[in-house]
Formats: C-alpha cells, sequence, structure tokens
C-alpha cells in the first residue's frame, strides 16, 4: 500500500483511480499534472465536469446526449426520418456520423441485453423505439449493434418486437474488413462474408 | 474531426484529453463514465481535484506535498535528521518510502536540469538544499536522481555546490536489478555493477 505524504492527494488519486482504465499510479501522475496547472485551468476543467454532469439533456426522440430536449439530428429536417438506425450508445452514433454514410435519424438504446451484468430489455430504450415505430411514419429499422452474443440476442428480441409493424428491417453488414487481408479474417466472418456477398456494380 | 452532439460534452471531452496520456477516445470514454455515476460521486470527483489544487501545502523544510507546513516526514522525531536525501519528484519519494530501507529525510528539487525543457538549476529547490547543508546538521547527501544525462547533470551540479561544506555525499548504486538476468542487462549497467561491486558477507 502507498502511503502518500498528504490526505488531500491521497482523495483526488482515490476519485481518479476511480475512473476506468486508470490504476492508481496513474492517477498520481494526472494529479500532480492538475497541480502543476494554473488554479483557473483547474477550475475550467472541474466546472466542465460538473457542468456536464449537471446540464446535460438526452434527446427525447432518440436518447442520444444533447444540449437541448431534441439533439440536433433528430432537429435537422435534411434528414431522412423515414429510416432510423439502432445504436448501442453515443460512441456508436459518433462512429457511424464520422463515416458519412448514413442520413437518417438514430436511436440510443443505452447498452444491449447483458444478463450477466444484470441489464434485461427493461433497462434500455426498446420500449420507446416500438413507440416510435408505432407512428408509423419509419419505413426502415437498420440494427448497428456489435457483433456479439450481447449484441446478437438484443438483434433479435428487437426484430420479435417489431414484427408485428410494417418496417423494413436490416442488420448492418458483417464482413472482412476494409484493408484486412483474406487470409487473417476468421472463419466465421469470412463464411458470414460470403454468405451476404453483394452483386458486383457493373 | 469527431462530431459531438454537445457542446457540454465536447467541452469536458477536451478537458480530460488535456491530461498527459489521455486522448479524445479515452477523454469521451471517461466522460460518459462521468454521467453514468451518480450525481454526489461526479461532486466529489470534482471537489477532490478543486481541494487539492487550492488547499495542497508544500513542506517548508523538504518541498514535499503536504497537508501542513511541515510534511509528515519532516515532523516525525524518529528520523534520522541527519542524513537528506534528494530526489526528483514527490513520486520518488513515495517509492524510496515503499522500500522501508530509508529512515532520514528527503529534500524534492521538483525536476532535473534540463535546458531542453527551460529548467535551470534556479527552477529547482537547490539553493534551499544548500541552506539546509549551510546549517550544519546534516552529515550525509544522498543523491537519488534519475540515471539520465539530466539526472547526472543535476547530481553533478549539486555536488559541486556542496562541495565546500563537510558533509558526506553518496550516489543511489547503479547496477543489474534484482530479479534481472545478466545477459540482458544493458553494458553501461553491467559495467558500473563490476566497478561499483560490493563485499560479500562473510
Amino acid at each position: 500500500m502507498d502511503r502518500y505524504p498528504s490526505s488531500l492527494l491521497e482523495k483526488a488519486v482515490s476519485e481518479f483511480a476511480k475512473l476506468p482504465g486508470i490504476g492508481r499510479k496513474t492517477a498520481l501522475r494526472l494529479v500532480l499534472f492538475m497541480l502543476k496547472r494554473s488554479d483557473s485551468e483547474v477550475d475550467a476543467f472541474s466546472d466542465a465536469i460538473s457542468h456536464v454532469k449537471k446540464d446535460i439533456k438526452y434527446c427525447k426522440i432518440c436518447h442520444n446526449i444533447s444540449d437541448t430536449d431534441i439533439c440536433p439530428i433528430c432537429a435537422d429536417g435534411h434528414r431522412d426520418g423515414q429510416v432510423v438506425c439502432v445504436v448501442e450508445n453515443i460512441q456508436d452514433v459518433m462512429a457511424i456520423e464520422n463515416t458519412q454514410q448514413f442520413h437518417g435519424l438514430y436511436h440510443v438504446l443505452g447498452g444491449v441485453i447483458s444478463p450477466m451484468d444484470g441489464i434485461g430489455p427493461n433497462e434500455l430504450e426498446i420500449e420507446s423505439l416500438v413507440s416510435r415505430v408505432a407512428e408509423g411514419n419509419i419505413k426502415e429499422v437498420i440494427l448497428a449493434l456489435s457483433s456479439t452474443m450481447e449484441g446478437d440476442t438484443t438483434s433479435f428480441y428487437i426484430s420479435r418486437k417489431l414484427a408485428s409493424f410494417n418496417v423494413r428491417m436490416s442488420v448492418i453488414a458483417r464482413g472482412i474488413s476494409v484493408g484486412n487481408e483474406l487470409e487473417y479474417t476468421d472463419e466465421v466472418t469470412l463464411g458470414r462474408s460470403i454468405l451476404n456477398r453483394t452483386p458486383l456494380q457493373k
């Protein structure tokens, strides 16, 4: 057990060490870095964290993080409101936005079904997705969840929930990554990439 | 460039990304983790950081971090006030304390001489070390600086500064690490370990 020369220091280190992926050595380095910064820089840091926690909103439509009740994507009239892409979290929204290939709306579940972690369908924004689809404006739901057992389970659950609605369902393509060599791709992925082959554009 | 759905989120991510070793992706993960925590947990985090910055003191004797004007080590009457170990920063104090092999006092320089980074002798607590030695109570000064060019330069500078005083000077041993195999030790270290060999205890 490390002995800290100061209880204030130890407290700050403990708080940093609660963050994911940050151990006590890194935490100490971060706190000592903080001590070297100016008062105003440290205030800016702790204010930014307090503010984001207190004032952040979640979009009432898609549950993405937002400064306003309706997020900029849902509020954007130029986007296609008939297509909704279902994702796990806001990092996934940002990742898809960065591709610039999708111009519809999103629905952020807030996780995937994972009984091991105590996350059932009721912990996720699935009912609100069903309500959105029930309104009748949505023509296609794209499931863009992780290619894991939990992701697949959630995709299956959602597809059953939406089965009674007149809405097209699709799943993002599984296949070999762009830039990857065939021989190093695992066999399940390779098998999927053959099954889901796409016709060549002539 | 990532597009954040919220300016509050972007601000918090930018603040986290200013910390050493934390990129924007990690920063986003940390902020989203913060959002999942309770209000009181987030307050505890930002309070701990504000407090450590505002209320931390530096020991008036050894310049170690402390809650009080004199740090617990300097205030401890059981420690040997005749031996002072000169270190670069407080992590080094903690590392040496963890060995439980040293029972003297410390002197924290706050860095090493590094002209490339604009750090000269005047930026470090060298004058205050000279003053401590000039008081006449110190019998031995142990230089425990990093085994780098900057560390060696600083050791040399300090040894010259203290040359006129009647004080024993020593440098911590350089040699092969405990548990390391000889054949994988670099030749400079191995050479030093032979030069500085210690007599076997019979």
